[in-house]
């Protein structure tokens, strides 16, 4: 029962598994990532000791300098267990007063997951939907928030993934600064890669997630937040796992997380970190992945495929297509058979219309784009699709 | 902008970090894992992909087989996002009906966390509390539920790692059962070491986490629980993100976590349920770690500390010791020394008396607990204490 020779806990020269390459990811998250950020995860951290617990802060600070946001100037963030859900949800059960009410803007799914939130937490709310192909709308937020005073909070999401419309937050923040409100901001999947201006837009909480933009890997989210504006919630929480406050309590008392974190993926955060900024941080990663999205969309267009949102709405963070008219076109089959090629694209629908969705954030440059293209090219051909398709 | 030849997303023979070995880590958990363990995080997999749902339905399935219960004979398992805490959480969030109440059985911290829980959902609840080092009482409990009949639940924790003490969920589920409470069990750091009766405990619900002796890699936390029991909880659920019957829909419906899974920490879960089953599973873990904690308690005897708990209710998990009486000892530059000769054992104290904790469990072997030893002994030289140490 002694402790085999190969595992001393240090990086050997055998960390190579013999396996075949992984699939290149084309959804919206978990992304594939870089492999440093992966080895990143080779190691056990004391989620107590004080080395560990340097890298926490000098993650939070780096969040903060990732925001264009400082402490000066009233901002903090605060890191939560569990997925990007947890941490808007966290938001909501920590901050909304138990007579609060939240407006809602919503033109997808991700919209639509906020409401609810509101429900399951039964908080007062009210919900202003748009078309998923619209951005939501500040002028209707504007008429609502003038008729119904009982509203607290807005609530939009940046990036709904759903379709990949942007929505006009800054508008938005406008609109619930002039009444007055709490703007609260789901930006997943665009926080990192989308300049964001946290003044500009009046965003009070905005929230993210490791393993988006930033390229990490999933296990926690994090809350940009102006800290007057979280100190002011005590006594509201009503979940103890989500009390966003006693989170970042916990982090002014001892450097900590209140409960065990996710040790490995915030190591391989602090190395996605590093890249980002390597990278030339996020104008230069929106870049890339507006290149990607060009590649890809160029691409899809010379095989007949429309993209499904107005390019002025459009992202360059995921992409919906109309699925083609053919007969002999099946998304499953479709789906299966570029799997096979070793692409994963995003399975299934979620919007109202016939669509499709391929995701071009992650570790992936245009050139996987272009061999997405080829292997969509050759998929239809074998489906037996007349190439270009016709999408009606 | 193409992509590094060197991140193809395969792991290539550089995988090594030239890194210093890692710190052993002599806690609760997060844990020393095998190296086995953290390189199945090298690999990005997509959550919503059938390779990977069919991995996550495998583990559920293996988890159900190491509690030694069936879907067949009624039963279930749940994984969620979040630590283990999470997982507690999401119990009384989802399965408490509104007019429900909670009958805590408490002798040490993660007891007094329920309370917690309770109080932020506002969930009605009394507190039976033991002292520290005394296992929680059934009389008392018998007492309670006879007097008070609007209590709907009992929750009790099985190994309180703020002492280590073991307390007796099978004598607890018996008078749960008799009265006809539904019986929650935090069993978070005795699962997969300490043989539990799920029948015999008459356990309705029971949380453990993927970081503890399983050991793997924090990130997420499992409920195994009577089917029945979870899904005449429809419409209770206060959260969202903790619903754990919409979590157990999800799963039935397509095999998918609802939110964005930490899926490397699923990859190393899958690893690690099989480092378990080739050590011998819970039979045979346990075996090492009862080694481990022998090992501990017989060297600090020699260096003349005293164990906190009697030996009849001390489990192999973590154990407490009292601090010496030495006044050149302080436990600050103990932890630090100890910490510079790589080994990390709790940091502070739980306890209301003067103890410092050592946990057994994790990727270690009586030969690392020897090491640890020696290292302690050293390290009260270094500081100038009388050793044998005199501990009151």
């Amino acid at each position: 029962m002694t402790r085999p020779k190969s595992e001393c806990g240090s990086c050997s020269s055998q960390a190579a598994l013999p396996r075949a390459k992984d699939k290149l990811l084309f959804t919206p998250g978990p992304l594939t990532t870089s492999l440093s950020v992966k080895k990143a995860m080779l190691h056990d951290a004391g989620s107590w000791h004080s080395e560990f617990n340097s890298l926490v802060a000098d993650m939070r600070e780096r969040l903060l300098k990732l925001a264009g946001v400082s402490r000066e100037n009233g901002w903090e963030t605060v890191l939560l267990q569990g997925s990007g859900t947890f941490g808007v949800e966290a938001v909501f059960q920590t901050c909304v007063p138990p007579e609060g009410k939240v407006a809602v803007l919503a033109n997808g799914a991700y919209g639509e997951r906020i409401v609810q939130m509101l429900t399951h937490a039964r908080i007062a709310h009210a919900v202003l939907r748009a078309r998923e192909d619209q951005p939501v709308d500040p002028m209707a937020l504007d008429q609502l928030l003038a008729q119904d005073r009982a509203v607290t909070h807005v609530a939009a999401v940046h990036c709904e993934t759903t379709t990949g419309i942007l929505n006009p937050i800054e508008a938005i923040g406008q609109v619930a600064g002039k009444h007055r409100k709490i703007f609260v901001v789901d930006a997943m999947s665009s926080f990192g890669a989308v300049p964001i201006d946290f003044e500009g837009c009046g965003i009070d909480f905005l929230i993210s997630s490791a393993n988006k933009c930033v390229e990490g890997v999933p296990g926690f989210c994090f809350v940009l937040c102006r800290s007057e504006k979280l100190l002011a919630c005590e006594g509201y929480a009503r979940s103890l796992s989500l009390d966003l406050l006693a989170q970042f309590k916990g982090f002014q008392k001892n450097g900590q997380f209140r409960y065990t974190p996710p040790t490995h993926a915030l190591l391989a955060f602090s190395q996605a970190l590093d890249e980002l900024d390597q990278e030339g941080g996020v104008p230069a990663r929106g870049d890339r992945y507006r290149l990607n999205h060009e590649t890809l969309v160029t691409g899809m267009r010379e095989l007949g495929f429309r993209v499904f949102l107005p390019a002025s709405v459009q992202s360059y963070i995921i992409t919906a297509f109309h699925t083609p008219a053919d007969p002999k076109f099946a998304f499953d089959v479709f789906y299966r058979k570029l799997s096979d090629r070793g692409f994963i694209i995003y399975p299934g629908k979620l919007t109202q219309v016939d669509t499709f969705r391929v995701g071009n954030i992650g570790r992936l440059f245009p050139p996987d784009l272009e061999q997405l293209v080829g292997a969509i090219r050759r998929t239809l051909v074998e489906m037996g699709c007349a190439v270009p398709v016709s999408c009606g």
